[in-house]
């Protein structure tokens, strides 16, 4: 029998992320013992009974104790304190991972604990899958299959460690690749975040008007599948928004001004503009997105 | 065996909605002769073909002669040379109805066509239904099912055609209410028609951003709910943002303000602001909105 990949696994966050990849990874072979670590024990006794770790811990710093690999699966902002509770007791030669939404923010607080140079062992990443559930029990081993993860590397991570990280994502399922931390940002910011926040955003405007319950009654499937992203963990959302400032803004500046435009057009009853944006949008949705869905 | 609820049942359009309403019809009984009327020969013949109707014209004036009962099935933009057309050739006491998004548009064109006394026969609808595939091909007898369809009866309205028009479509299974056209276009403008702009209008700003198809591939499950609503049909969205202008201003403007908010909360860093936003939305729309599914 080869090798495994990792031979013991501290996964620390084990919700939704952090318990799908421990089932696939059992599923799938390729690791020895997975340790478990969170702030709630009641989720980690459960997370044993389902036999998705081993053991647990609610200290980080006792979790990743020889561990030769470390998943950091945490909502963003509680990166940089775990990042310090472990600093110290990280095995030399350890891979240490996570799966947040935003990268660039990750990056700087892990600068802020190691200093100008981050361990080789580190290689940021993201895992493009989930559901609007949270928690171990909400996990499953085929969460990550045909999805996308997203490393970003730094200068200074060690090329064997990408490849150990690529290796235990691809035996999840999912297709892996890499791009920098600046790049993902922009693009999930586009494509995730601005969505979200709209949603929320919408849903938050009608709640607020005198009529709300009568404007709910009249929903249909249309307003479900669009505001479906506002039933996601808000806890989540606000680390996001706050973490990934500076694309976010810059997006939903864009986005604000073409708004504002379609608006007047409406106002002044400029059918050719509405017109030639609908068809702008519905052309590259179909072409785009529907592609994607193959 | 019952006299039919109308003996010969006119129906302009004959798309996803009225050729579904017919299928709906045919399935239920309770509808005698149905004459379609469209533009397009080609859709007609077809529908003659599928059994969905009798028999068709392509004229409008000629396919109402004798109906007791018309459908107007067009997009809203439409309606005012519609009703222009089929006027001197109504039958006494027929009883006519539309499916159109917006309301106040409707009895607008009305009101221009027959002066400030519609006919008593004439009881606008609108039902909630509809899927982003168009044309007769894609109807189907159960589209209507659970679904609720909104009458709004004018004050000239004959109560007896309003019970007919409700008759109808509570043959196909749907749920009939009634309200005033103006409720209609405010409940409507926030729920359905300010959600498509949004759609719309995020998938047409990432569309002309330089990085699009790089944009696009990222896209996960979440952005394609979101946006699913942008692949419907472009011109009659351009008719509804139209014919709805002024409740549609009324909450752009609201959303806007709101959206801006949340971007100025973004770039101070307040999170609190943010949790709160989020946590209000998620608590509607689980409240509201999953509760409307079952």
């Amino acid at each position: 029998m080869s090798e495994p990949l990792v031979r013991r696994l501290a996964i620390i966050g084990v919700g939704l992320i952090g318990g799908s990849l421990a089932r696939a990874l059992r599923v799938a072979g390729g690791v020895g013992e997975i340790v478990g670590c969170g702030r709630d024990e009641g989720q980690l006794v459960r997370a044993v009974e389902l036999g998705i770790i081993d053991r647990y811990s609610t200290d980080p710093a006792e979790a990743v104790g020889g561990a030769d690999g470390v998943v950091i699966g945490t909502p963003v902002g509680a990166m940089e304190s775990i990042l310090e509770a472990i600093r110290p007791h990280l095995a030399d030669g350890a891979i240490i991972t996570d799966v947040g939404s935003t990268k660039g923010s990750v990056v700087a607080a892990a600068h802020r604990v190691f200093g100008s140079r981050c361990p080789p062992g580190f290689v940021p990443g993201h895992p493009i899958a989930g559901t609007e559930r949270n928690g171990v029990e909400a996990s499953f081993a085929e969460l990550f299959q045909r999805r996308r993860v997203i490393l970003t590397p730094l200068p200074e991570s060690d090329a064997g460690a990408t490849a150990a990280v690529r290796a235990m994502w691809e035996k999840t399922g999912a297709v892996v690749e890499t791009m920098t931390p600046q790049h993902h940002d922009e693009v999930f910011a586009a494509t995730s975040h601005l969505p979200h926040l709209l949603a929320y955003s919408l849903v938050n405007t009608l709640a607020t008007l005198d009529e709300k319950v009568e404007i709910f009654r009249y929903a249909a499937g249309g307003f479900r599948d669009f505001t479906r992203i506002a039933s996601s963990n808000p806890r989540m959302w606000h680390d996001i928004s706050l973490a990934n400032r500076d694309a976010l803004l810059k997006v939903m500046d864009r986005f604000e001004g073409d708004l504002h435009q379609m608006r007047q057009a409406i106002e002044a009853g400029d059918g050719d503009y509405l017109l030639e944006v609908f068809t702008r949008a519905k052309e590259a949705r179909d072409c785009f997105v529907d592609k994607a869905e193959e």
